[in-house]
């Protein structure tokens, strides 16, 4: 059975001091659920990414408060987990309910409040997302475990810090004109070399911010669709969820993400597709070195040749590998239970036509999602239906 | 597909104040792998049910960790989150996947480390399950949630606190020879009458232990384990999950769970049977009066006959409808997490003839796994593969 996209949205990205994550949530859902042409009563299930609602909210059950706030408390919903790959997770656990024939309507969002909670206790409850033995307990958190695997990618092949502002740049640019972004201007190469550093080679625009905001898709069986006589216009073609050791001291190479291969490779045979095929891409870029190792993960360029990619102009929205167009983690934001979601909202958007960076003619589109250093990733590929 | 169960395991239940969440779950996990004859790298995927690991163990992505623990680092994984239920949910979504064909070999379990955390912290922890903003932070925590549910089960039915004591009787008597159990040793009506009030009119011994576990079950599909040339002897014939309002205040009637109930029509369809047809069942019993309702919605029993069950044995081994021969929440202990897995790991023994307690001729067996006060429920029925 075919899965298709009936509706996606996501709510503004940014700071949202005076909601909850419930209120972001529904936002987000009931956007999704309009533009789907359904009734919220058609949804059947809910499938909700979070990541740290018990530390920042004081909320688990996730899935159950969801489902109950956008009005089908009937429906079965649960809240799927894998760090910042949560929501990634979530829609291919959805999409699989849908093609073992369990629901025909699935719900599938993400959500996360991080910006009132302040950056102390959030760089703490992001680390939960590495080895707490290993790596969290002795002092190691994600800017420190990125900045080591940039600085490893650095060494082995030769790459620059311009060459990684320079994907800063892209990004930003990117983000003026998308309306949900969190930063809506422009950098340039100096700001981003000039910024405070973080953890070396890293400065403070090597990262992506810390963001309130949710994002949901309406998944249908495409037999449904046809039944009810709508014409969704994008398919799930493919998806692959794969692993990696949880700490980066237990791999070969600290600037290889491998589960990202595997899931690419597993997405792609689903899909019928080489990586050549793909119009446009949304990759998980929450540092600056992880859209490289991204693009190399992906098949789109040999290892230690992604780092030049932006530098060239070739993941340029008019380039020849358009990667995150919405502005990417950098500029559109992280809220990191929601990303999955949000990077096949800005897909769904690009094969739909109607993207504020619009890439001509796209009708294959990819989202590449990852939790922690990439112990966990899922790829989705996405097409337009002719 | 058929979903087969090739292995079943749980740690012992109770205080492991030395023990990380890692270690119980690779102790469950390599049992279930040992008993079901495959080795750990055919193990495709790891589904792992954890409720509060972020705020007890400081760590979250659960499912990469214990993939990357047990052995297989590559594997796709991921934590599965419905409160209590989660590990029930967890299976559900790792047959699905099975079903659809993307995995043949699913290592799903649970764990959670409650007991060295400390009371206080662990009833707020566990209230992160109950609606933050209209339960848990105005002081309901669930003890009130179940006691307000017994009270006005109570002034409904005319059930007596002499019914629900029976429940605890019977379950402690059958946790005294199931090695797992948390509680071994036997009590009587009037023990349980005279414990300690904690949310009137649930005392002490009306109320499941704080407890430290893991449980891990091996799904195969069928056509797997007959190429392999094995023969697992339980499948998973139908299973259902389903939500209610998350807050107790939104429910028309306290004193029932509906979720349950359609949880278990849609278990009870899909395997093409009827309450009837249950041998054995283990029941969510968090709380006494949870057993009572758990018995009604499951259809054992009319509405308001549930309480009496226990008090004329019809629920002992050895009476006409068995439930929670492993004792239960309530003996065994319930580790959140893990619990909707311990529960198929009993069912399991039961149906392969090996249960401490063991049900004469038992080959249909269920499973009754509720998050919250009822807001999610996971029902799954077993059968003996002939």
């Amino acid at each position: 059975m075919t899965v298709a996209i009936a509706g996606a949205a996501s709510t503004k990205f940014g700071k949202h001091p005076d909601s909850s994550a419930r209120q972001l949530f529904r936002d987000a859902a009931e956007d999704a659920i309009d533009r789907s042409s359904l009734a919220v009563g058609d949804v059947e299930a809910v499938y909700v990414g979070n990541f740290m609602g018990a530390l920042t909210d004081d909320q688990g059950h996730m899935g159950a408060l969801m489902a109950d706030y956008v009005g089908v408390p009937e429906a079965m919903s649960t809240t799927v987990e894998s760090a910042c790959a949560s929501a990634g997770a979530a829609v291919r656990q959805a999409t699989q309910a849908i093609e073992a024939g369990v629901h025909d309507v699935a719900l599938v969002g993400g959500v996360e409040i991080m910006f009132s909670t302040g950056i102390e206790k959030i760089t703490d409850a992001l680390a939960n997302a590495a080895d707490n033995e290993y790596e969290n307990e002795v002092g190691l958190t994600f800017p420190g475990i990125y900045g080591l695997m940039a600085s490893d990618y650095m060494t082995e092949f030769g790459a620059t810090s311009e060459q990684l502002a320079a994907i800063t740049v892209k990004n930003r640019e990117n983000g003026v004109s998308n309306p949900i972004s969190q930063f809506q201007e422009e950098v340039t190469v100096e700001e981003v070399l000039e910024a405070r550093p973080i953890a070396p080679p890293l400065g403070m625009m090597d990262c992506c911010p810390i963001t309130d905001g949710a994002s949901a898709v309406v998944l249908v069986s495409e037999t449904h669709a046809q039944e009810r006589d709508r014409s969704p216009a994008v398919r799930i073609a493919g998806s692959g969820h794969a692993g990696d050791t949880i700490a980066l001291q237990d791999r070969a190479e600290l600037a290889r993400t491998t589960a990202a291969e595997r899931a690419a490779e597993q997405a792609y045979e689903a899909a019928g597709i080489t990586p050549d095929d793909v119009d446009v891409s949304e990759v998980h870029d929450c540092f600056t070195i992880a859209e490289v190792l991204a693009v190399e993960s992906l098949g789109f360029y040999e290892r230690g040749e992604g780092a030049s990619a932006a530098a060239n102009g070739e993941t340029a929205v008019d380039g020849r590998r358009p990667v995150n167009t919405s502005g990417g983690l950098i500029a559109k934001g992280h809220p990191v239970g929601a990303t999955g979601a949000a990077q096949i909202v800005e897909i769904v958007k690009q094969l739909e036509g109607r993207h504020p960076n619009q890439v001509d003619d796209a009708e294959i589109g990819l989202t590449h999602n990852v939790g922690g250093s990439g112990a966990s990733a899922v790829v989705h590929v996405l097409e337009a239906i002719a």
